[in-house]
């Protein structure tokens, strides 16, 4: 379902969804057992739900497609992630509650280390403290590009900070400096059009403003920028869908994400405890509710298979909280799976289940890759999680007489 | 995923893709024993092979949909039918190595067989020797068209020829005089469009002297043209995908369908070992095979149940030759169905299995269509295949950020 037809179908209802993401959950089969990360918790709780539920597997962006954060959860919000491209530096910035303007032009920055030649040998510079980072970037404040056009930078954490350049005429279509690998010198920006080499110019004399002031601020002299974006005028889930929307995502982009789509991001702290609070509080503020859990992908980006089967059996113990809540709808889903075998996000096909007292349950028995295989939603596209959920909330119109 | 998006993720990497297709593989249930051809057959490789693959059904064209066989290839190239559709006579033209020129207009012909009443009787004309057909064929060539248009003819095997039509302003937008049946006479070209009218016109002169010479030449005392088309102008697989690909294909058909796709058509006698011999020989010059197994789909052709399980357990007697190459991905795989009792190409799903060691593997644990159908792969459309074999390679980047 398109967002035009998710626009005319959706009705308010009196219902609640709840769409609780275990963020990179997919897994591999460990070498030695066989057995994927999933398959070797122990998970009694999510494995009752997936009794209760309507299974499947998932593809977050097309077969085969490896997806980054952003398309991943725009998947499981209803929009189609090959539709609604997203710049990873609008992703940042909005991460940071920064008030992107239209024609803003944002990039993802890292500080990081060069060698005597120039060449990268750290893409992180150590990553340096959140400390160091905002000293850093209140140096690079000084830096005046005249023209009118301000550069204005905002640490995120760590090695990362967002540039935003701001003014009229700015285009999106330059290229990165960040060659997203060491060994090489960072490029120069140049622009994909004749609109933005007035940008890419821009960028270079900042970057090389910004260079002479890190010389000696090692391991973090110099730094690298990607994704330069603008904001994206998107439809918002409130007009298309009818209903509020509540992110509670503790990490910045995923908040970032969120609000693209018109969510409310909600404060909240670190743990799954945390969580679960915010939701309990805010129940009758909203009707839909994203709830992030960043561990389980953490753990893979690691390789870390027995952290991440260990996170996976964290959830299992808490997600009786989020139950107890009664929601309509409760979907236990991914963005993306990231087997600790790769230590990295991959293409394989997402865990998901979806439970309401109007599901047709399945009888897979089992929340975990191969037993939800055999569920009757199969391997299906994630974009259709959001139709789904709406129909067993009853917020979906029936279509034609 | 369409082919743009291939151009933008596909990267290059040190892998093996190897795609084995056994034409028409799919069958249906023996009425006596309840067992498709596949399920009858003894394949403890293929089963084997299973257990350690990613499991599904794949359909070629759309649901519902008989694919010819250039259809059900181009598919699993990752050419998605619909989009890239193919003449007959362009198809039959690249199999026989005949240079077609951009504004060549090309024709698939059969020899055939009418009554004295000019009604068809045999569309093949008692399938004539190869050696009658170059006869034949001698003689079409002395037919002059005049108008700067020349016709010229080239043999293919036993009845079958192309026929080419070289000159300027031709067009391809004409109607068969192949009524595709018997007990009817062969029909003139019409032009489809305005435009074809003029070529429709030349192709009708030039079968009527062809029908003058072919008069006293029984059986073969007639013939029948389909499927005019210009030379598609398609993307190639090396630019899409940035890998080298090779066709290991015996008949003419199939080695011209890859050469539209740009894969290098390799020198390989009839056999199945030739073919893997000559991927072995090759091994380094290519990163991606395309092997073609015929006999399957010429014993569904025939009704020949026995024999195409035979030709199964051939098959599955020799592959192991084939994963002893270690492909980083081995797909087995087929263009379509021809089930036996349909002695026919026919719409059904068709059997599909992709090894790698980043699969996670299903637990189907046989290769036929009713264990396939549990894999996690699901029924799926076959032009999804190459993604996931790109996927599986390390040969597609991440999306989006």
């Amino acid at each position: 379902m398109d967002l035009a037809l998710a626009r005319e179908l959706s009705q308010e209802a009196e219902t609640k969804i709840v769409l609780f993401v275990m963020d990179g959950l997919g897994g591999l089969p460990h070498p030695e057992t066989g057995r994927t990360e999933l398959e070797a918790a122990w998970t009694p709780h999510l494995d009752r739900l997936a009794k209760e539920s309507i299974c499947g597997l998932t593809v977050p962006v097309a077969t085969g497609v490896t997806p980054g954060s952003g398309p991943g959860h725009l998947a499981l919000f209803g929009y189609d992630p090959l539709v609604y491209n997203i710049g990873r530096g609008v992703l940042e910035a909005a991460g940071i509650d920064f008030d992107l303007q239209p024609t803003d032009v944002a990039a993802r920055g890292n500080f990081c280390t060069i060698d005597g030649d120039g060449v990268i040998t750290d893409r992180r510079a150590g990553r340096i403290s959140s400390e160091r980072c905002e000293e850093l970037v209140a140096g690079l404040r000084e830096i005046s590009l005249g023209d009118g056009v301000q550069a204005l930078v905002e640490p995120v954490r760590e090695h990362r900070f967002v540039l935003v350049l701001r003014g009229e005429a700015l285009s999106d279509e330059v290229t990165d400096t960040d060659p997203q690998k060491v060994g090489v010198k960072a490029p120069a920006s140049r622009g994909v059009t004749e609109d933005g080499e007035a940008t890419a110019a821009l960028v270079n004399k900042w970057v090389s403003e910004a260079q002479a002031y890190l010389v000696d601020k090692a391991p973090a002299n110099m730094l690298i920028l990607r994704g330069f974006a603008k904001r994206p005028d998107w439809p918002q889930m409130a007009d298309v869908f009818r209903m509020r929307p509540a992110a509670v995502a503790h990490y910045p982009m995923y908040r970032g994400l969120a609000k693209l789509v018109g969510m409310e991001a909600l404060a909240v702290g670190p743990t799954l405890e945390d969580s679960f609070a915010v939701v309990r509080e805010n129940w009758d503020r909203f009707d839909y509710f994203f709830v992030h859990y960043k561990h389980t992908d953490a753990a893979g980006e690691d390789g870390d298979y027995e952290r991440k089967m260990e996170k996976i059996e964290e959830v299992d113990a808490a997600i009786v909280t989020l139950v107890e809540m009664e929601p309509d709808v409760l979907m236990v889903a991914s963005d993306h799976s990231t087997p600790a075998a790769m230590a990295a996000h991959s293409w394989h096909t997402v865990p998901f289940m979806l439970r309401s007292k109007w599901a047709r349950a399945d009888d897979c028995g089992y929340f975990n890759e191969r037993r939800l295989a055999l569920g009757s939603l199969g391997t299906f596209p994630a974009k259709e999680a959001m139709p789904l959920a709406m129909a067993h909330a009853g917020r979906l119109r029936k279509y034609g007489a």
